[in-house]
């Protein structure tokens, strides 16, 4: 099949990658993208177009991986370019965010398919599954077969795929959002030597260890953790470790892109910094 | 030593138990209390007297282990009994709580003692500590020396010993909370089988037996959660985490005292039920 990303961050081009693999041919539009998009792609080899609307008119299937709160705008970008195949929006979007991206698409002719990626950039085999919902999933599962992200079909309904993916998240988020927030106050409140001797040195280090890692991504997690409360709160449940979680993160956004993780002093310190805003 | 306990529940038998082994007597009072509770302390020979003033006249040393909403009551009783000697609230709530039920005793001629404790009901050595903080922690340390609860001085300010048991319940309930939240989210969604197959069914089954075999208690959570949320807020840090959890932990409640653990459709079902308020 010819597959078109949208935009080859680094899971996208991970995505991209994968799907060359697989037997496709991948194509992305360098019109507008960053010099570090450019690297990702040609690293994944992709095969650059002039612009989005010559990725659109060459393509059966095309993905949106990009920030949750520009899956919307992608989606938009598609529609107008008059693409008439399948679109796979695989970001980290409550399920009601999905489904209302879907329906702008009724009528248009685009199949839309709700997709969700769990675990790291697909670059191996084993790490990295797309889930997928919607009546074209299982067109999109066999295009992927046999590269290294693993395609699976959930059901038929808009929206299964992404709650897959927030669920996931969920957890997986919140739990370090949780650790790192108990670690800031047993700082704050000078009990981290009794906590660490509750929890045990190696835990501590490893939850420690494990804010640190995340800490040059977590303003990106910010709008996902917006997501997943969205998601909770359509479920009656109660959004608010999320939101909190997305507060613990925004105020980790100084370490964006740093090339070595904060020290575990200056993590502390910046969970204990309320932010502006 | 000459012990008083205010009131023994399960965690207050236990403690006055501890008391009696490293060597004190122990007292209480059966007045106004049920016969639960009568049979709690009777099984840790504790010594029953006709009320709380004559406890209060005959112990050197009182403490408080109630549920957290009740602290402040339960320190005014002491107060107005007259007692002048130490008072130790060992209960779950914030540092601030603890500060202002500390300055209702000023001038009174009582040294108060701020407690927490982390564990279970401490019927066995090695398996809960006893965290102490003020002037007179030392004291109340040498007191359970030798007995099943360990006791731990961290420091001579009020509220540290109160913040080090918020942090350690902040992290081992709210962990269980986000995790029964997830997968109530995961069965709402359908999609429970696909977050299976991503956290492997051990842990799965781990973390839905948590939460079934602590539904009994839930309900004494929810205030907990609330003293956690406020501790949090007062070093500046976000304080929905706790509120969730006090809302799914409410949503429990009807599983109170009950002799079984709920089944997993009979949890998932009453965390998907937002209660009426």
């Amino acid at each position: 099949m010819k597959i078109g990303i949208l935009h080859p961050g680094d899971m996208g081009a991970s995505v991209g990658h994968s799907a060359r693999l697989a037997g496709n041919e991948v194509y992305w539009s360098s019109d507008g993208r960053s010099a570090r998009t450019r690297e990702r792609a040609e690293r994944a080899c992709l095969i650059d177009c002039a612009n989005l609307n010559e990725v659109a008119s060459r393509c059966e299937l095309l993905l949106s991986v990009c920030p949750p709160q520009a899956s919307r705008e992608v989606a938009a970008t598609v529609l107008e370019s008059g693409f008439g195949g399948t679109f796979v929006d695989a970001n980290a979007i409550s399920p009601g965010r999905s489904r209302s991206i879907a329906a702008t698409f009724d009528g248009s002719g685009v199949a839309y398919v709700d997709g969700g990626i769990v675990g790291p950039a697909a670059w191996q085999a084993g790490s990295t599954r797309l889930y997928l919902s919607g009546a074209e999933a299982g067109t999109v599962a066999g295009a992927f077969k046999g590269g290294p992200l693993e395609p699976r079909v959930i059901d038929e309904r808009i929206g299964s795929a992404s709650a897959m993916k927030m669920c996931f998240a969920a957890w997986n988020k919140g739990r370090i959002a949780l650790a790192a927030e108990v670690l800031a106050a047993a700082a704050h409140f000078g009990v981290g030597d009794f906590l660490r001797s509750e929890w045990g040195g190696d835990a501590t280090d490893a939850r420690i260890d494990t804010a640190r890692r995340i800490a040059d991504r977590a303003w990106r997690w910010e709008p996902e953790m917006y997501e997943i409360a969205a998601t909770l709160a359509s479920a009656e449940l109660p959004d608010g470790m999320h939101r909190a979680a997305a507060e613990l993160y925004s105020r980790l956004a100084s370490f964006k892109d740093c090339a070595e993780p904060p020290d575990r002093e200056a993590l502390l310190a910046a969970l204990l910094e309320p932010c502006e805003r």
